[in-house]
Parts: structure tokens; sequence; C-alpha cells
């Protein structure tokens, strides 16, 4: 198994080569050079014919909806409208419908013979689903559901492929029997006519408008008002539910599903924001290592920007931490294939954790990537930076760890959640007043042991502080953020770990490789001590959340200045020899020209001919249309020095 | 005086009264609703419009060039071509011309007769000015300047202004005179002929296209490039170096003047950018005391999210700091302005940690807002992430603070420089080895003393820490980040103290009311030996900066677990106290509608009832145009279904 196969998963890259050899094959008719001169309107028809063009290839060479899904990504730098059709509206169609409803409507999904997708976040609810305020009143009369908003703030909002696009959309509401509140359940609605797309009866919707800095530009947000909207009893989602003729109402107690499906996409962001900040810094590296700056040395050169220790203790780390998420993220579905074995919270608090870390040193290592390389990179990060708000709002979420917390903690059932390991390290109190001993060399930084002690202590320390600012009473939803950065800290490099040593067993030439990139350092001095185990130690992805994470230190004894200046030099090693493996793991990616789709990261161009282009390329190098509103201006001056002009 | 015009500063605020009564009688004719909705072209004709528009308002009132950029920034939401000259060309003619100079180019560009812009950067050398590739070599034969670009990266590039608008620009070169290489020079250069505005000849000018993100859509950013353009010697500026007509070269070594002009320009941008991220915070406040999420109270309204530590702890700190940002860089102006008695490189190095300091905070922080909040902050948030890169890249930049703490360490000056307090600290083992003393309650922390000591005491260790690794060889360039942005909390916090206490002696009712807002804790328990001067103790700003600079003491026994547990205390209440004076301060601030420019923030609106109208204007909501496709795709199935199609 090549290095790429592993980083990208065998299945995945297997498809990544179809899809880029199709590509090759049947490159898209619709281009445009420069997209982001163009109006909002013309970007987003542009986006749309690019994705109704895959479409087309998709029918013809068979594609499924993952295929689709993947040639959209690589051939689409923006997100447009397809999109939920096929990733989200298809899956829940079925994850939440009977049988017999699943027969009906995921092969028109699959057809696209409808357009669908997914209404939940209303203007005055995102984060607090349980308050949505749309209702679903069962009629027993005419055996019908009626939808309506009752208020602004119902206003279904946000819904991506909504204002434009869909033909059918997935509505969350709380259902009403006979005056009886059974809380929010799913939809489907027609919104509009198959044959002239104009909008069904009862139904309003707006496309929700530009956004700032482009942000979804070209996807159609949707807001959206029912007002006494029927549809029929069976389009009531019913896969865990019943509502029969005369109103009766049976539930299936499922936890398992509602928490699977959060944890499956949970996963999924963790592998895809991966990726996306993998492509970032691919860019900057690419930048980075063609740019010069400062310091001569003897052929008059002055010094690749690369080689300084300002930029790649920016972008190593950040590397790293992207294949982490694409690593791990992975790891997530395994486990979720293999469900029964094992432990359903824990698996949802690890990916909590994901998401919020992803989601924000994920936008961070872009903003760092576009500061360091502008070019290509906006549109990544406008993406990047909603996703801190959106399937949960990153503070919000946290306090899902921080509940979690107190709640094992005053039952004392820790043992039971392997992700809340650092609970019972807090209970024992001689370990956690204990000093990391003295190291003898860096090396000890190096070993896993090590690494898990100085992380499970940090997320230790930081969970006594909120479990006794909950007991004080004290409002924790500000800090509580900075203990679930520090348990997913814990939770990815233990991901790292088993991923790492998992597929040694199998592929151990490309693990052997990849362990080199991510982690132990040949140049340290012999450490017999060193086992062929430790050689799994994703070392860089841990010295750096540790030196990131110190503030936790401060004020206890657990570590002393000696072992501090013993980590950064561990940490300043390992950055030095990760430089040796960047180029076979960049490689290993492999992403193209047309991904990376930056001035540069260009094939034939070095990044100052590909800028200069860019230049000749502006539409305002024909300035003659401005002219006479300049020369009115540069002569304004004569009418008003005689101070005869007045207002 | 009242609050705002201590925060605004007396005359800034009285110009800004002027602009706005201004405004409200000519409001600007040329408007659009949605300019984001634009194409690129047609945003950067807009701009210029208004900008035009408003250099007619200029001239109609008489008003100099402060008013017309103050006017820009009320006005106008993007930076537009025309406040290169007002801002940069202008003020250089002025600081760099012989008086000769001065009296045949500055009125012109007083008059907007000419249109000026200042060309340093290149595509191979930013931030690296000594290596600048362009030449200037004197022909004493013709008694000319031979401007040329050997080179593509010579390339002047990002130039402001220059793509379009200039006639003029200032060029910096390397002058050579018979062989001899005399550095960097600034000439003056006309490059569009001022009736046809086509290029001169010998210039090669391309408008640098447009940019991810919509940074600085509206400005027309330039690449220039000379090939033996002659100028005459008499447009090499002249205000502190001779080339006389045989070639003779008289430099005065004049050190003072290119201190001062940095100085000011990092003075003015920490104005500045605290403007823009109060803009920011004011408009985040406005959703957040409107949006109400979760914990529904008895009346059955949810909780409004201002009342979340996670919403109020980073809105509040951030608000303090932008205010901190206007007080702090107009006390630098003050301070410029009596400059014999104050020490230049002292000013020096406390705005280069402004720059640093106010660029990283601004852009974190008006992202956090924008991510709470985000209509309208788009482009504030473009311009200002740009901004850590411009005026010299945050990194790099940062090595000046650390190169001269290496400097005064070796040889025991930093007496001389109050900026540098710290390294006396360091040098003093026993202060050093010291602990804080265990506070008797959490007020000990709001005395001025504490905070030095804290602030100074983290300082310190990190210096300790840089000068060791210097000594030791080691690559400073990443650390020395932190670094900067700990000496620049230190030297922000002493400005802070300085312009409050400075202020009240004057203004004792307006002061008294802004130290109340970020100051001190009425609710503490009474503290009898809290006297008048620790009023003046701006201790929200120093408990955040300690609290989030805390991983400078992991190691330390400086900081006992009690103390972090009482400092988050005393944070906490600081906290909850700011929240009563927050409305005044965004009174006192006073951002018009105009100027904040936002959905979330209408006279007559509620955020959601401006977003629903958003919507309703949207382009897409007529969809006819792209219903033919949409169509033709929900169709396709059928065609591919029967296996007939091929590609």
């Amino acid at each position: 198994m090549s290095l790429g196969s592993f980083l990208w998963g065998a299945e995945d890259m297997r498809r990544r080569e179809e899809i880029l050899d199709a590509l090759a094959r049947y490159p898209l008719k619709t281009t445009c050079l420069n997209p982001y001169r163009l109006s909002r309107k013309e970007l987003w028809t542009l986006r749309i014919q690019q994705n109704l063009e895959l479409m087309e290839l998709k029918m013809q060479l068979g594609w499924g909806a993952q295929h689709y899904l993947d040639a959209l990504k690589i051939a689409v730098p923006d997100i447009a409208s397809l999109n939920p059709n096929f990733r989200i509206f298809l899956k829940n169609l079925k994850a939440q419908m009977s049988s017999e409803q699943q027969a009906y409507w995921v092969p028109k999904a699959q057809n696209f013979e409808i357009c669908g997708t997914y209404a939940q976040t209303e203007l005055g609810h995102g984060s607090n689903v349980k308050d949505i305020e749309t209702t679903a009143t069962f009629d027993a009369d005419t055996d019908e559901i009626i939808l309506n908003s009752p208020t602004l703030s119902s206003h279904k909002y946000w819904i991506g492929g909504l204002g434009v696009m869909a033909t059918h959309t997935l509505v969350v509401a709380r259902l009403i029997v006979s005056g009886r509140e059974l809380g929010n359940h799913v939809f489907i609605v027609q919104v509009r006519d198959l044959k002239t797309h104009e909008l069904m009866p009862n139904v309003l919707i707006y496309e929700q408008g530009e956004k700032t800095i482009g942000t979804f530009a070209s996807m159609d947000n949707g807001v959206m008002r029912f007002t006494e909207k029927r549809i029929p009893r069976s389009q009531m989602l019913a896969g865990f539910v019943r509502l029969d003729r005369g109103g009766t109402y049976h539930k299936s107690d499922n936890k398992m599903h509602s928490y699977t499906s959060m944890v499956i996409v949970r996963g999924l962001m963790s592998r895809e924001i991966g990726q996306d900040v993998s492509r970032a810094i691919v860019i900057a590296l690419r930048y980075a290592t063609f740019r010069r700056q400062f310091n001569k040395k003897d052929d008059g050169a002055e010094t690749r920007v690369i080689e300084y220790a300002s930029v790649r203790n920016r972008l190593y780390p950040a590397l790293c931490r992207a294949i982490t998420m694409m690593l791990v993220g992975r790891g997530i579905s395994d486990q979720v294939e293999n469900l029964r074995q094992h432990n359903l919270e824990d698996l949802h608090l690890q990916t909590v954790g994901f998401k919020v870390w992803a989601t924000e040193h994920g936008v961070r290592d872009v903003e760092v990537a576009r500061n360091m390389a502008a070019a290509g990179l906006g549109s990544i990060y406008a993406q990047l930076s909603a996703s801190r708000t959106y399937e949960g709002d990153n503070y919000v979420l946290s306090q899902q760890i921080g509940n979690s917390i107190n709640k094992h903690w005053k039952r004392k059932t820790e043992d039971t959640i392997p992700a809340l390991s650092y609970l019972t390290r807090l209970r024992d109190v001689q370990k956690m007043s204990l000093q990391l001993a003295e190291a003898c060399d860096e090396g000890a930084f190096l070993t896993p042991s090590t690494q898990n002690d100085l992380l499970e202590h940090r997320v230790a320390l930081l969970a006594s502080r909120h479990i006794s600012d909950t007991e004080a009473g004290r409002d924790t939803s500000y800090d509580v953020f900075e203990l679930t950065m520090a348990h997913a800290d814990l939770v990815y490099w233990r991901g790292l770990q088993s991923q790492t040593k998992h597929m040694s067993r199998d592929h151990e030439p490309a693990i052997k490789s990849l362990v080199h990139l991510v982690s132990i350092n040949k140049q340290l001095p012999g450490r017999s001590d060193v086992t062929r185990t430790d050689l799994y130690n994703p070392s860089q992805f841990a010295l750096t959340a540790i030196l990131e994470g110190l503030s936790a230190f401060a004020g206890s004894t657990y570590l002393s200045q000696t072992n501090i200046a013993q980590l950064r030099e561990a940490h300043r090693l390992q950055i030095s020899s990760f430089s040796d493996h960047v180029d076979s793991l960049v490689n290993a990616l492999g992403f193209t020209e047309m991904e990376l789709n930056s001035a540069f990261a260009k094939d034939n161009q070095t990044p100052y001919e590909a800028l200069l282009e860019t230049a000749q390329q502006s539409e305002l190098n024909d300035n003659t249309f401005i002219r006479p509103a300049i020369a009115r201006a540069r002569n304004m001056w004569k009418t008003y020095q005689n101070g005869q002009a007045k207002l």
C-alpha cells in the first residue's frame, strides 16, 4: 500500500484516482479563468453549470453519490447547491425513513429526479434545536400534517440549496397531535413544482442574498416560511416513529441512531477539514520553498523562507494536524461500522472534541497559510471559518464535554469512558501531586507514556478547574472551550497512535515512512531504550500540543523549568528532522494543479510569473471607462480655487 | 469634555462631528443597497465614484486632507484608490522633499491636480527593503536618473492606487552614481499623461487583478516595471540628501527622521485598528444583546447570549483592547510632537510592539465578532487580516524586539530604554526567584504594582529564554513573536495607565467614567487600601493579558495555584462589573448606522427583520434564467437509465 493510500484511505484513494482519470479524459467545458471577478449571480451560475456538467459525467460513467461528491470537491473550488442533495438529503432519507418510504424516495434522490435539502436551523434557533418553532400539527380529519411558521424567528434560515435548486426538503418541526407536543420530527415536503419550478402553494422561499467575504457565495442558501402547508401523513419520516391513521403515536427509543448520525458527520468533518487544511498548507509550502528573504548565502541568493523557524514552526505542525484529522477521522468511520463492540458515548465524546478542535485549528492553520501565500486560499478560509459555527457552535458544543465530565465525576463512572481517562488520573491524589521526573535527555519526551502523561495531566488540571467552577456555581461556558481543546488533543493523539499502530501490521513499508514523517527523530543521540513500538509515536503532534497548552501547567509543580527546556529542545529537533520528510508527504497527498487552484502552485510557472500573468489579465487594465471621471476630479480644484462655487 | 471626546480625542471628535453633519446635509448620491452582489469591476467603480463625490464635497467645504480621509472612512466601507494620495503620497512629499520641491509638488497633490502613490514593495522584496532591486542610475551627461526593473522580481507590486488612478508615484530605488551603490532613495515619477491618462513611455503598469475573499477589491493595486525610464535629477527627493550636477553626493545622517516616520505610522495604525475593531465589537454586541439562546427564564424568553461567559469573556476584553489601541495610539502622536524630550529608540520599541499586537489581536477580535454576527464585518476582517503582513510582517518585525533585547542585555544599557524595564528585573536574581506573595483577596490583583509585577515578570521570563536561545545559536524567529506580544502587553498597559492618569487632571468627570468602564470593580469587598490613584488602573486589560499569557509561568514558581485562582476570580468580577458600563461606552463611541453598515445594527429594524429584508432583495429570487438547465438535469436519468447513452 502506498503512502498516498494510507493517507487518503485505500478505498478513497482508488475513487480519487478514478475521478482524476475521468476528469483528465473529459475535462470540464465550463471554465472561468478568474471567477472572483464575477458578480455573485455570475459566480453562482458558473458553479451550478459546472455542477450540472459533472452530473452528466456521473450519469455517463455510472458513478454513485460519493464519486460525485468527491468529483465536485476536486474540480470545483466552491461548494455549490447540488452538494446537499447527495450529501445530506439522500443520507437522511436512508437513515430516517421506513423501508416503504425509502423504496419510494431514495431512487428519486439518487437519480436527481428530485433535488433535496435539509431544513432544520431557524432564524431564532440554531444550536438550541429543542426550541425550534416550526409546528407540524396532525389533522385527523384529513389525515394530513399542517406545517406552520408562526413567527419571524421561526423562518428556516441558512438552508443550503433551498434558495433556488430544491424541489423537496426535509423539514424539522415540532409534531403536535391532539394538542400534545411530541417534540421534533422530520417531514419531507415538496417546495417547488417539478415541471415549472414555481414555488408550491403555502410555501414562501427567498434566496438568502450575498454574504460578506464571499462565504458560500455559490450556494443558494434559503429562507423558508410555511403558512398552513398541508402534507399527507405518509410524509412524516417513519424510520423510528409511527403515527397511525387515527393519531396514535409510537416511538422506538433509539438513542443509538441519533448518536450514530452525529458521530458519523463529525468523523467525516474531521477527514474533510484535514483534506482542506492539507491543501492550504501544501500551497503555503510551495510558496515558502520558492520565496527567499534575508540572509544572503555565499551564492548571493537569500535564504528560502521555509528554513526559518518562524515559517516551519507554523507550517509543519499545521500539516501534522491536518494529516491527523484525516487519519483519525477515518478511524471513526471504521469504529462506527463495528459499533456494537464500542461504547457509543465514548465515541460521541471523542467526536464532539474532534469537531471543535478540527474547525478551530483548521481555520487558524488556513489563516496562517493564507497570510503567507494568499493566492487561492480565500474560499477554503471562508468556508472553514463558518464551520466553527455550523454543526454546533464550538462554544456551545464544548459544554457537552464539560457536562459529561461533571456527570461522570459525580457518579464515579469514568471507567466506562476511555475518552475521560483523565478523570481517573484526577482521582489519584498522589499522581496529581507528583512532579514529572527530570528527564535524562530530550528523548524522554518521545516516549508515548511520557506524552500520554503530559497530555492527560493537562486535561486533568483543566477538568479539576471545571469541576470546582461548576460546584461554585460559576458560568463555565467560556473556560470549557480550553478544556475541550485539551480533551481533543489527547483524544486525537491516541487516535493517531492507534491508526499508525494498527496499520503497520499490514502495510509495514508505508507506515514506517509515515511514522518517520510524523514522529521519530533519527538524529537523537542513540536511545537504546526507545523500543520498536516507540517508533509509532506521533511525537511532533504531541510535543506541539503540549507546548501550545503550557498555560494549564502554570501554578502547578508538575513541570520544572528544566522539563520545559528539554521539551522545547525535543520539539525543535522534531521539527528539524521533519523537514527531510515533507516532500514525500506532499507527494503522497498528490494534490493536482486543478485542486490547488493557486497562482503559487502552477506546474509550469513560478509564483512570480503566475502573479504577473494574473495582473496582465485584470479587467481594469482597460481603464478608459473611468478616465472622464478622473479627469473631471483632477480639474475640480480650478472651480473651487476661485471661491465662487458654493453648494 | 465628553467621554466621546476622550475616546476619539477632542480634535478628532470635532472633525468627526463636522463630517457627520456635512454627510447628513449632503448625503452621498452614489449608493448601492447590496454592493457585495457586484462584480469586482462594478464594486471598484462604485467606490471610486463615491470617493470622487466626496472629493467634490471636500472642495466645496474647504476640507483639508484629514477631513477627507476621515469622511472616506465614515461614508465608504471599502478603502478605494483616492486614499493613498492623501494618506501616503502627500505625507511623504512633505516629509522627504526639500523646501523647493515641496513648493512645487505639495499644492498639486493637495488639489488632486495630480494623483500620487508610493511604490516600495517589489515582487521579490517586501520586508527586506535593503535588497530592493529597482535601480536609479545617475547619467551625468544628461543630468538625468535612469530607472530600471532588471528582473521579474523587481517589479513593484501591491502598490495601492497605481493600477488605474495614479498619475505620479514615489519610487524607492537603489541609487547608483558612477558605479557606486548609494542605497535606497526616493524619486518622484510621472507614470500617466495628465491629459489622456495613457501610460508614459518606458513605464509598464498592470492593475493587479482580483484577490480572494475580496481583500482590497475596491483598491487598484498595481504592478509596475521601468525600462530605461529617464527622469530629471530634480525628481530625486532631496529633504535629507543632495545629488549635485556633477554627481557629487551628500547625505545628512538623519536617523531621527526615518525613525519618526515609522513611529508615526505605527501610532496611527494602532488608533485606526482600534477604531475598526471597536466598530466590529459594537456590531457583535448589538446582536449578542438581541439574540437569545437556551435557558428560558420565568417569562418564557430565553437568555440573551451576552449574559453568557462564552460571549462576554470574548467581547468585553476585545472592546477593552480596541479602546486601549485608540487611546495609546493617540498618546504616541502626542509624544512625537514633543520628541526632543523623549527617547526615540524607546518610542520605536513601543510602536513595533503596537503594530504586531494591534494587528494580531485586532484580526482575532474581529474574527470573533464576525463569527458571532457575520453581517457587515467581512471587509473589516479582510483588510485587517492583511495588516499583519503589510507595514512589516509581524514575525519579521518581532525580531526587532528580540534584537534590541540582545543588544541592551549584552551592553547593559537597558536603563536608557523604559520599554525594556524587564531586563532590569531579569538582572535582579533575587527578584526573579521570588514568589508572588499570596494575596489576601482578589483585590490585590487590582493594584497597578501587582499588575506591573505580573506583566513584567512574564516578559522577563520570555526575554530570558530568548537570550539563552540566542546564545545557544538557536533560530528564535518563531518564539520571538510570543515575546513581542508579551512586551506589547506591558507597553500598552503602561500607555493606557498614563493616558487615563494624564487626562484625569483636566477632564475629571469623563475620565472617572472611563476608568470605571475599563477598570475598577465597584462590587469588590471594601478595600480601604485601594487609593484614589488605583482608580486609574485599567484592570480588565491587565488581567485579561495576564490570564492569556499564563503559559510563560509554566515551570516557574512565581505564581501559585492559589494566586491563579484569585486572578481568575478578580477577572471574573471585572468582567461582571464591566457589563454595567458597556452601554455608555458604546454610546460614547457613537458609531452611526452608516458606519456600522450591518444588518445587525439598523436603527429601525431588528436583526431578524433586516436579514429577512436582505433575502427578499436577493437577485436569485428570480430564478427563471436557470430553470431550463435544472429541468434538463432532473430529466437526465431517463437518458442514462436505459444504458444507451455513451460518452
